[in-house]
């Protein structure tokens, strides 16, 4: 058995008792039923995850996975692929928004090559970033398979390790992504693996106009035509029409849940990891926690069919995990009502009349 | 002129100039263009208020007042009113709701004692709360005003001087409320303000069933049938069917908005304050940052009225500031924005090609 599947068989669901005893300290908290609402559904998700009454959620990490595309031959994006690697010197160097709004939370960003096309190696030699290298960039999902079914595999269990790695000194996981062109792929995968047509989950990425656009939902639907991903086969989607980081990322989350841990997952390149990993490990949703609703249209397909709501909604489509760091703040608070706020009892209150 | 008057007068709207210049900033940050969404609108916005590159948030106060409601003689609310004088002592002990979320985003939490029924004596002259007693709860608005004019000016006076008071040790002030019985003249107002009948902007409070909430929204129409409060004059509506706390809020963000302060707008009853301080100084509204959506019928409309969109929708509906404290983290984060990410010319990234 490989790691790969030693870590889906690992996974197991939320716990129902926890979940049951978080409850019925959140109903009996001095405020009227349930009347912080999602942050109290938050509590019992991170007490189910956790098994305990004080989850642990002070070591926050975000890692950014980062990788290039070879569908950007089709002209689909607004930026040149260039900046992948100069966004990943901004990343080290603290100034991209992860950086500022990682720093907010108290969170680590963990930058992971998992196949830029561009020389990253004084990045990797001086450790400011983990090399997970699969190759120079994805193939173009226009004219055929992202990558090997191999490849496809490497991604995953680079996506493990990551997260075992970090496993020990991280309570908190948060996705985040960046790699010109990515919204592509992402936008494949969730055509692939919703049902839903292209031209109903292809967005305006970094800022697209119609034209472009219309040329965009296009390449998504040419790369389900030549390609025919398995919908029911999470490896054979990500292989056929997914991407390095992608791959990375559903791993990072399967790693996750293998050791009970949250994940944070960020925006629409996160989500399309998310649904890979729902779909060869359903109990891992058990741990995805959906951050926030990007702009970009088709999220909310995706969101529909993980069965989850996103905390935020706040006009975002930037990626990096931006997301994932704001909503941790989300999780720190549900934390300090299931263990901070007094019972009825406690504080001596009147409950309601009946 | 009184306080109320020379206050009012000195409240200007956001500055242009320097919303101009924070935004040339965020255009040119290493991302699309707006890719950071409401956080840079906000960011935009705070630049506004503050005439600053670098608006100060860090010292957070969260301001939450307390009041008693004569209307809870008709039976609209499912908690008795010795809940109020409970809470207070809970407020103090640290054990409520708004104390778990204010430490989450290091804010002090003030309590003030607008008009409590109960005894709170000790707690005055221990200092744990700030007394700005009007009087023993007000009157029941279905049978007639709920103060006279000049309570009401008392009311607001009160809470510009606790803006005035904090002020010096202050850069973003929040709101927050608790009096059994406040969702009813806080509907009234909403009513009277908006011009939406009775049964559009009465909602369940703290979670009473179906027949008591038509009871309570016969009561809501009562009160205005009863009143006749002239929409167009803040004060006027505050005597007939307000609450001391909810004027205490008015003046809170007038006091606030007249030192170019941003104020966080909680809930329900926050936002009923806050229409009020709207149709007293219109300008007020441009230091108002709406922190959430209520679960509470009406909010909606509210904001509509104040043209303001909430930063978060949670399902949320405790009050106490509790909304505020958890959207005080999205104010720190658009600061971070605007002041930690690279340009493109500092980071040395390529711009999208046109």
């Amino acid at each position: 058995m490989n790691l790969l599947e030693s870590t889906i068989e690992g996974i197991c669901p939320q716990d129902e008792a926890w979940r049951a005893k978080a409850r019925e300290r959140l109903e009996q908290l001095t405020m009227p039923y349930w009347a912080l609402g999602r942050l109290m559904d938050l509590a019992e998700d991170l007490a189910g995850m956790s098994r305990s009454m004080r989850p642990p959620v002070k070591r926050k990490a975000i890692v950014t996975m980062v990788g290039d595309h070879g569908v950007t031959a089709e002209g689909i994006s607004k930026y040149p692929p260039a900046v992948t690697p100069q966004m990943v010197h901004n990343f080290v160097n603290g100034g991209a928004g992860i950086n500022a709004l990682a720093r907010c939370v108290d969170a680590r960003v963990v930058v992971v090559d998992m196949g830029v096309a561009g020389d990253l190696d004084d990045l990797v030699q001086t450790g400011k970033i983990v090399s997970k290298r699969i190759g120079k960039g994805t193939h173009n999902i226009a004219a055929g398979p992202a990558m090997s079914a191999q490849e496809a595999v490497r991604c995953l269990e680079a996506g493990i390790e990551v997260a075992l790695d970090l496993g020990s000194s991280t309570d908190v996981f948060g996705t985040g992504d960046m790699g010109i062109g990515n919204t592509t792929p992402s936008a494949a995968i969730a055509a692939a693996i919703t049902g839903l047509p292209a031209s109903e989950v292809t967005g305006r990425g970094t800022g697209i106009d119609d034209v472009q656009l219309k040329r965009k939902s296009e390449v998504v639907q040419r790369a389900l035509d030549v390609n025919k991903p398995d919908p029911s086969d999470g490896l054979d989607v990500l292989a056929k029409v997914g991407g390095f980081e992608i791959g990375g990322l559903a791993g990072l989350i399967l790693g996750a849940a293998s050791q009970r841990k949250p994940i944070l997952i960020d925006g629409f390149i996160s989500t399309a990891a998310a649904l890979i990993a729902h779909t060869l490990a359903p109990a891992a949703s058990d741990y995805m926690i959906a951050a926030h609703r990007s702009e970009e249209r088709g999220h909310r397909a995706m969101h529909k069919h993980l069965g989850k709501e996103p905390l935020l909604d706040l006009n975002m489509r930037l990626g990096e995990g931006t997301g994932a760091a704001l909503a941790m703040h989300l999780v720190d608070a549900a934390v300090a009502v299931l263990t901070e706020v007094s019972t009825f009892d406690e504080a001596s209150v009147s409950e309601a009349e009946e």
